[in-house]
């Protein structure tokens, strides 16, 4: 059994002038590495042919899998396909399946007129195998040439994942034998990572050759995964199993879960075992311990609600913070997360509740309360709990930090009540 | 004067199994576009030395400026500084600035014990110029080679941010003689590719060569973005000028701003001229709204605040929808986004509300309310207007929708009232 090795090529001007962020890739380097297939580059390029042919033979020299995404949109500047058949000597036949769904959807889902450069994207190179794409209207192409296979996706996110999902994954499973790849990842938090790889560095250097360790940190969390590959699914489980074992003992104290799950998860998850409710109140945050919450679907079973505090009057009449403490303690402080926290408690009518207050920057802060400048608090009825952070540096890294920390506390409140 | 290229390469093999999002590459990209310098080319490669090479030959083939980021952390698989010390044939020597630096760092700042590993992060090749990063232990790294530039810099994204602004940036203009170039965007809503590409084709087809458009969708907007290039800047400016006033006139309907703005900087540029104040009542869209808001600095002079009422009793309770209205319409109605808008603006006190309260997904749909039906309101205390929308696919995509249609019927009730 071989290794298969995988590329992604990503096509596009936008991706060059920076104004989109690729979120694609690394959705599919999951998808792909749970399948057995190992991604070993990725590559941006612009709409050029010259430079989508260059890829194409560079990729192909040492991987035999290459996934193409974008270019395909009914504009001028898409040129993908045309690229693709001119690469593998084709000629431009009409897919009518593709057709006929492109005509359902403008007339029945998008409810807007049809123009030709529309139509167009139902054509097809003759030397492809069509990927029917029920999310919309430009279709995935499948290739094969020299024992490599190449595949070529819209580069809109949830048609790219619908045909991989439905299509382009079964395929390559069937196409390749592939070893078997498994992995282990566990989440720490509030410790850095050469910390953490001190921690851990005698049982890192009698890890096997056929299991890596990688170091994933984000934010204030650093997540540990081991990754192995062998062809006995039996054997690599159980290797697996022995070594995440240690490392679970080692790093024991920081650590918040033992999946690779979010840590907004790891709270509902939480509240759900226990039958409770949580609420946020945040001031600083501005909604975006909500949001991580509410992200989760099925968030509803444990989670009522929010009052964003942005301005002092709302803490005050909604959230019933003294005016007494706003004025002496200021909205910074602990006095005010404590009381936020009661509000919420009381406001939203909910077991447990998170409150933040801080100054995110750029402007804002002072000698006392410099920028970064966090308090945080986590309770229920009879206990609340509050933790000062100092944070620097940019308003969106302040604003992740925050609610990270803040869920964090919560997670740690919630464990032990 | 000549065209100046540059390749990013981000190494890591946390790129490639598809744990992070790569977001410093589009901002570099940004910059380095404003600077004059193209980017032809990303590639993203694993922690192994044999890849890390290639890519540096392959890339300075034909790009003047090649930018590594990431795999200079203190764990064992950070491999780029020695990689990049045998490439450029040095010795490794130690920098006394950066040795002192990451001392005040652990002791004053982390506050955390400094290890050996730490202490390693100042040794730097011989061979290259340090870039100081006051932001973090890892030091950037100028080569230079047969009029070639390497840059190495860390993957921590402020810490590549700090270093690009201050030391790469300018060192690139002084070291590159580089032509003109300059933007101009507009932003449309509520229109696809395909229709606005038919609306402007004539205008598109008599671009001069020196001009290049870019259609860049994301969500239910459109970004229009013009890209020239010249020597001459006043020339340069003066044809995109010319080019981008036809361009406005084209798409007057659908376009929300002819600036690169995001559309919750144009709500509140809004509220700012107009001195009136802004919240939010969110069921679905889960606070989402409220952090796109406040994701703007200064936001807090004319964001207020903004209730998550997830549950219907904090619809009752705290946003004052009837009992009456939530039984008979249920959650997801006119009837019931209509009264969280007023009770918004009532217990939040501000001059204008937005409300949304919609399905989500997976779960929660039924046959009359499918997964994606979404009603949104926006008004003040005398008029509110509401719009009922049928999203699908994911979940996350659909809180992205809801949010942004909700910013675009706020912006639009703002606009005109």
């Amino acid at each position: 059994m071989q290794q298969v090795f995988a590329s992604i090529i990503t096509i596009g001007d936008e991706l060059l002038i920076g104004q989109v962020t690729d979120t694609n890739s690394p959705w599919m380097a999951q998808e792909l590495n749970k399948t057995g297939i190992w991604l070993k580059r990725r590559v941006a390029v612009g709409d050029l042919k010259e430079e989508i042919v260059h890829a194409l033979d560079e990729q192909s020299k040492d991987c035999q899998i290459i996934i193409m995404t974008g270019g395909l949109g009914p504009t001028a500047d898409d040129i993908t396909k045309q690229v693709l058949n001119d690469y593998f000597g084709g000629n431009m036949v009409t897919d009518q399946r593709t057709l006929e769904h492109i005509r359902y959807l403008f007339e029945k889902v998008y409810r807007r007129p049809i123009i030709q450069r529309n139509l167009e994207q139902a054509d097809v190179p003759d030397v492809c195998t069509v990927l029917f794409n029920e999310r919309g209207s430009a279709p995935g192409m499948w290739f094969e040439r020299d024992g490599r296979v190449f595949v070529s996706l819209p580069g809109v996110p949830h048609e790219m994942k619908g045909l991989m999902l439905k299509e382009v994954l079964p395929r390559l499973q069937q196409h390749f034998t592939m070893p078997f790849i498994s992995h282990r990842t566990l989440l720490t938090a509030g410790v850095g990572e050469s910390f953490l790889a001190e921690m851990i560095k005698d049982w890192e250097a009698q890890l096997p050759p056929h299991i890596k360790l990688a170091y994933l940190p984000h934010y204030s969390m650093v997540r540990l995964r081991i990754t192995g590959s062998g062809a006995s699914k039996e054997k690599l489980e159980n290797d697996l199993d022995q070594q995440f074992a240690q490392l679970k003992q080692l790093v024991a104290e920081h650590m918040v879960v033992d999946e690779d799950k979010p840590l907004q998860q790891v709270v509902g998850d939480l509240l759900k075992q226990r039958h409770k409710t949580m609420a946020t109140a945040e001031s600083c945050t501005g909604g975006y311990i909500a949001h991580l919450i509410t992200s989760i679907a099925g968030s509803s079973d444990y989670f009522k609600g929010t009052v964003v505090s942005y301005a002092n009057e709302v803490k005050e009449n909604v959230l019933k913070v003294s005016h007494d403490t706003l004025i002496q303690d200021g909205a910074v402080s602990e006095s005010t997360v404590r009381q936020m926290v009661q509000g919420a408690l009381i406001t939203l009518n909910t077991d447990f509740a998170v409150a933040t207050s801080g100054i995110m920057g750029p402007g804002g802060g002072s000698e006392t309360k410099p920028v970064g400048t966090v308090w945080i608090a986590a309770g229920n009825k009879d206990e609340i709990v509050t933790q000062l952070f100092h944070f620097r540096f940019d308003r969106a890294r302040n604003i992740e930090m925050a609610a990270i920390n803040a869920l964090n506390l919560l997670r740690k409140f919630i464990a032990s009540h």
